[in-house]
């Protein structure tokens, strides 16, 4: 019980449990919503349901977009021949800020994990491999994260994708740009130093 | 460019300025939404469109609920006698989640501010007094927050309620409840020193 009402308090509840707030930064939004109810809660909620019905996966690479074919597979420009695997359209939107690849995508949705009872048909890796002869694709970058999981997911890929004749690539592992070294993990420290380039 | 599409990012760019999220859990809230459009998404838009239509303030205590008389003014069990000033509705919500407060309240809607030209009758502070001399009230808690404009609202409501016959208090200051010492404020230390009570 909040003070408002059972609808203003459900709302809270709901949008409590969203990633990344909390019971504290939920109210906060609901005041600040309610307060500009006209400007900005109608034309919110209004979008937000316009997106609920319209919001898919991309048949081909498995990004999420209003249309069909997501905005980067329908662009005909990005046909290089390179494909990104990445484990989560979270990842594939952080590709994107960056603005530095100009190919497609593979989105896997997850890690190979023998405890959730994830295997290969489920991240959509056969899937991966028919694209890759089919778009002859003459480089998968695997963007995956520096996790056991996802290392682990990247060398099945790597072996299932061995006899394609694309080649395999993968991020380079260092010091962050602007990173410093006093707060940096031992491992990243060690990965930095193995793959030291010449000055 | 997030890489979904303009109407994901126009509502990842709305949600990302809501106070308490940013960009980067504003994205992850969008994602999560999506993934779950049919139980979570619509259901909250319909939420959101129907709160944003029927929110409004209390006539009486400016309260924010989806009817007309908040359900504190509305319930007769609460005509106690005491009124509790509040500077926001989040502060109202706060009390009520306290659950200690049996009585009703007034909603300034922020404090005096000769800066940002904020004046008495901008506060709602003569439709106080009136319901003090109107609601027969015996007692006005002022809890406003214990900055300079909250306490100097706060002598102002006194000084405008001195010759109604209310008896005035405010919330005891003090060490928060489980507080610990070494990382209160010193202005918090001295008022509980000086405001200390037999063992």
């Amino acid at each position: 019980m909040s003070g408002g009402n059972r609808e203003i308090d459900a709302l809270i509840d709901v949008l409590a449990r969203l990633p990344g707030l909390g019971p504290r930064s939920a109210r906060r939004a609901v005041l600040h919503m309610i307060r500009r109810r006209e400007a900005l809660m109608s034309p919110l909620a209004r979008t937000m349901a316009h997106v609920a019905e319209t919001a898919r996966e991309c048949t081909r690479c498995g990004n999420i977009s209003t249309a069909e074919t997501c905005p980067v597979c329908a662009d005909p420009a990005r046909s290089t021949g390179e494909i990104c695997v990445v484990e989560d359209v979270a990842d594939l939107w952080a590709m994107e800020r960056g603005g530095a690849f100009a190919g497609r995508y593979h989105v896997l949705g997850g890690t190979l994990s023998a405890l959730d009872a994830v295997g290969p048909e489920d991240l959509g890796i056969p899937k991966l491999v028919a694209r890759v002869r089919e778009e002859e694709i003459s480089e998968v970058i695997l963007a995956l994260n520096a996790t056991v999981d996802g290392q682990t997911t990247a060398h099945y890929i790597a072996e299932a994708l061995a006899d394609t004749g694309a080649r395999l690539t993968s991020l380079a592992q260092g010091v962050p740009i602007g990173g410093e070294l006093d707060y940096l993990d031992d491992g990243t420290i060690q990965a930095a130093l193995a793959a030291r380039k010449a000055f």
